[in-house]
């Protein structure tokens, strides 16, 4: 397969053009007959776009994707690209999505679109899982850049879920947290794919504590799905600057230029 | 409030006849203006009755009760028990359930009924939590009675989460596991009150591993809800055993005998 041809960016690029960037220098990774996990967001859409588009020209052939989200899943198939599950397909070769924020060891914060339990799922199962984003979403601490870390819980007694959760990081200066509630509307919880409600936690200061037990320690409350850290997961992130460049990081902290 | 006569036994009790005698006597440990949680299933069902005669009676007033199911919501009110949840009353005076199986720490096995998600929300809650049981409950080794830990998971690629639970435990000699049924149809799901799927888990031989490591390891699969081991969380257990005789025994092992 060719390698993408960057496309056009104006003199001053714009953050979607950036995602843009990232997202198709992730889709030259895909080959035909691939199984593919699709992301779900801003950025993770400019590579269904792609991964449609090189479909229909015929340069990816027998793609398997399996959408993180019921919106990806309605995108992927309007441009065209062959959807499956894990069920069928327990096995993916390649992940693409994006992500709110991505610290040094590629440690990320994930799940403000609210689907955050299927795309664990599938990029869990991913050989290699890529992840896409301009250089705003780099941070040294999860949560430092104001990021909320989602918490899916089940919807009965959530406030009571919530007042748990509120007790387990009380001791942390600039924590708050709170209930995600419907755009436009403050009174109606937002419900995820799975018609659960997700309690978003802030850290002001980013997070400092050991966060695989934090991760631990949130899924051991009752009432808690899952939650938005992605520990350990990334095998690599690509970073697209506004000055143009491209930068893939892998685990190591290595990093390539791949252009600019 | 004078001590529960016990009910009536033929000479021979039934199995039914222990749990009765069971609940009766943790029902003695109700007290005006506590808030309850009020367990489910087929012993907890004779708390309920219990608790809604001596409200009537006038025995018992200001109670407030937290029903662990929906199944247990109407029986309640059926009975005449005022009900409330944990949003309203986040503390919990005293619990009151049955258990599938009960080993000698007290750690329990539950959920055969489905409804082990709001059990554990609402007992962990508890000041106090008694548990009441016929002897045939009592087991050196939970599982080793041949019940099912139950593990609640999102029913989104449900199969690929038993995959992941059927993986993490494939080097047990005699460990099997399967997607609970509707009672008479094979084919579809038995779905909880939160509208999740539930897969049984069987150890022919007992749990012979750390029970802390298994909890925290099926928690840890992404997918997964709650499971049924209910770990440290008992106060007390009520034994009714077949000679008439009835015991309490508490955390640390000591045996109290109540009657007979």
């Amino acid at each position: 397969m060719p390698p993408a041809a960057d496309p056009p960016l104006t003199t001053t690029p714009t953050q979607d053009d950036l995602k843009r960037v990232a997202a198709y220098h992730a889709v030259d990774l895909v080959q035909s007959g691939m199984v593919l996990g699709l992301g779900t967001g801003s950025t993770a859409v400019h590579a269904l776009d792609r991964i449609g588009d090189l479909i229909r020209r015929g340069t990816l052939r027998d793609i398997v994707g399996i959408p993180t989200s019921t919106k990806t899943e309605a995108h992927a198939r309007s441009v065209g690209i062959p959807l499956s599950d894990l069920d069928v397909h327990p096995v993916v070769d390649l992940s693409i999505d994006g992500a709110d924020e991505v610290d040094p060891h590629l440690n990320l914060i994930k799940g403000r679109g609210g689907s955050l339990l299927r795309e664990k799922m599938i990029e869990g199962a991913s050989k290699r899982f890529v992840v896409i984003v301009d250089e705003t979403k780099m941070v040294n601490l999860l949560g430092g850049s104001g990021m909320a870390v989602p918490v899916e819980v089940i919807p009965f007694c959530s406030k009571y879920t919530m007042s748990n959760l509120r007790t387990l990081f009380s001791g942390i200066p600039g924590f708050h947290l709170r209930l995600r509630t419907t755009p436009g509307d403050e009174m109606t919880p937002a419900v995820t794919d799975n018609l659960n409600h997700v309690i978003d936690l802030f850290f002001e200061d980013g997070i400092t504590s050991d966060l695989d037990a934090i991760s631990d320690a949130i899924l051991k409350i009752v009432g808690v799905v899952e939650h938005g850290m992605f520990l350990g997961m990334a095998t690599s992130v690509i970073v697209a600057g506004k000055d143009g460049g491209v930068t893939e990081i892998n685990r190591m902290g290595v990093r390539r230029i791949i252009s600019g």
